[in-house]
């Protein structure tokens, strides 16, 4: 450890990233990555790149791809700033919005870089654990207030569970807050769409509402690092003009985000195949002694019950050793399950096929 | 503004970007771009990435192209982070080694992000006035302990004024200074070889010494985004291992930096044409009236003197109307100067050109 070190940071744990074999072999169940490839646009986008371009700095507010975002969710480009990928803007939220030593909230179990990111910024980690069903409890706002929370980030739908909380509670949780809610969206792309979700209605109704969304899982660019937040000008604003790194988004990202976001017909197909094959690989868990709460993502979290001859982890351990990489989590309220990513249905088939043979 | 704004987020003022225009006409010489498109082999590069590989994740830590960056300075791995840019590399110093409330020190004029990274991270910004030639006061290092810095950016050869600064000095600077000295060398590329300065030389004597380099000037790749830093293990570490975003580089960034720092010749030959265009372009601006002191970078800060029919501010504005932009900053330092990027050769002789007729 250098003594040069601020002594929050010689104190905190990193961010443990999922394994990532490059062997080309290992079925890679464990990162939530989209199994279907970006569409050709990309690819055809990427071959027109001249090169000589990368010589200038890129557009400062990748306003092309600003454009074609608001225009997405039907709102204007002042609503929206692009981001490098999820991770970029959830510091960029608490570094605009949470002092250090004041508090940032989330709910518990959900996404394992919050602490990291309040660890970073030496503020408080208000951690609210969730219920049985992974709702939050009657109290959260309440809990959250009294902590002096400035910034709260939850999930939705919900990971690792996968459930989808409905707008009309995310609303009134926006009301109860002292401070700004950011609704971490990474896999909404995968929700049924006659469930009518549309958060970017809570925008017009609140002013401390981000919605973060994400290129990596529904567009298949999680090798980009691409994301975006939507909200209200008065929230997005500082965060273009002030917190984020000028040029933060590269020529070639907002050259081949367009081409991704623009190709929306493309995208959905991929999502419906997404929904199809999470339907079937869940009725089929469940058929092994696997079941798992009704998922809206690209993930299952199943359930790994006692009266099985595996527990969870040896599973996790067996599966890896027949190339195939599933995520088992070593907390509490985790332990007993394995979150597994949706992949092709020929993977889904390999996946069953070994699972059966270990749990027989 | 928004009430959820942070307060020291609330009052500053963010970076002011140098003018993009964006219409292929303009002769670019405001922000030290180089003017040689990147290596044939970036090309080849990209003409080879296959979109489907985007589905997944990068490597998480870039490990190639630090092996690579590692070897083109005779260091180790462990001595390199790979940065989104400078950019990211400056506010990763910052977020490293300097506690919010406490200080960052730079000598004054330098490169104007610096005072607004200190603004987003709260932290004071002690700020040293350079001397008339501009060197460094002899009780830099005092005044800048005497502050309680944490952290102090130098840029090597110095920004805006070209001159380099010798390893001696910098030795000494490290030496006495109580916390970390970061040396923003973004223009090291551009310095004569026969000058022998070799910096990386200081890491094996001082553990306190990061060294700043990036792909945008000498790579020609300021669209990328794509930097480095260099020093002690011990620094590295905790950047690597906890300070920046998960997966903060790309992996398209990741592929095309390695052909680029692979390509020594081709960026070395890019090198020496503009040193030869500089020596001859300072010459034909000192004949014109417009001394600059002898520059080590690919721009050069040309004084406008009183003597000539107009001053530094109509000549920017001029040239401006005329299609030609060079750098012009409003602050009692610099309002007599202009910074002026060496181009091609065609262009430097247009803009003697259209200076001749406007000073005569």
């Amino acid at each position: 450890m250098s003594r040069y070190e601020r002594p929050n940071i010689a104190q905190m744990q990193g961010y443990t990233w999922g394994e990532q074999p490059e062997d080309g072999q290992t079925i890679k169940l464990n990162t939530n990555e989209n199994h279907y490839p970006p569409t050709p646009e990309v690819q055809r986008a990427l071959a027109d790149i001249d090169v000589s371009r990368l010589r200038t700095y890129p557009q400062p507010t990748a306003d092309l791809l600003r454009e074609a975002i608001a225009q997405t969710h039907a709102l204007t480009r002042d609503n929206v700033v692009v981001t490098h990928a999820g991770d970029e803007a959830l510091r960029l939220a608490i570094t605009t919005f949470v002092e250090p030593g004041q508090s940032f909230g989330m709910a518990n179990p959900s996404y394992s870089l919050y602490p990291v990111l309040a660890a970073i910024h030496d503020t408080r980690m208000v951690s609210v654990d969730l219920q049985a069903d992974w709702s939050w409890p009657e109290d959260f706002a309440a809990q959250l207030n009294s902590a002096g929370v400035q910034l709260t980030c939850v999930v939705n739908p919900h990971a690792p569970s996968g459930i989808l909380c409905a707008l009309g509670k995310l609303s009134k949780l926006a009301n109860d807050l002292h401070g700004v809610l950011l609704i971490d969206e990474a896999y909404a792309d995968f929700i049924d769409p006659v469930l009518n979700y549309n958060s970017s209605e809570l925008l017009s109704k609140h002013d401390n509402v981000l919605i973060l969304r994400t290129f990596s899982k529904g567009y298949s660019l999680a090798g980009l690092r691409l994301g975006y937040l939507l909200g209200d000008k008065q929230l997005i604003d500082p965060i273009i003009s002030k917190t984020r790194d000028s040029y933060n988004i590269d020529h070639i990202s907002q050259t081949l985000g367009l081409a991704a976001i623009k190709d929306q017909t493309y995208a959905q197909q991929t999502w419906h195949q997404v929904r199809t094959a999470r339907e079937s690989l869940q009725q089929n868990l469940a058929q092994l002694g696997l079941p798992s709460p009704p998922s809206q993502t690209n993930f299952l979290l199943v359930e790994v019950p006692p009266t099985l001859p595996r527990n969870a982890k040896a599973l996790y351990l067996l599966l890896k050793e027949a190339g195939i990489l599933v995520r088992h989590f070593n907390t509490p309220e985790l332990e007993y399950r394995l979150r597994i990513t949706v992949g092709t249905p020929e993977q889904n088939q390999r996946l069953l096929e070994t699972l059966t043979r270990l749990l027989t």
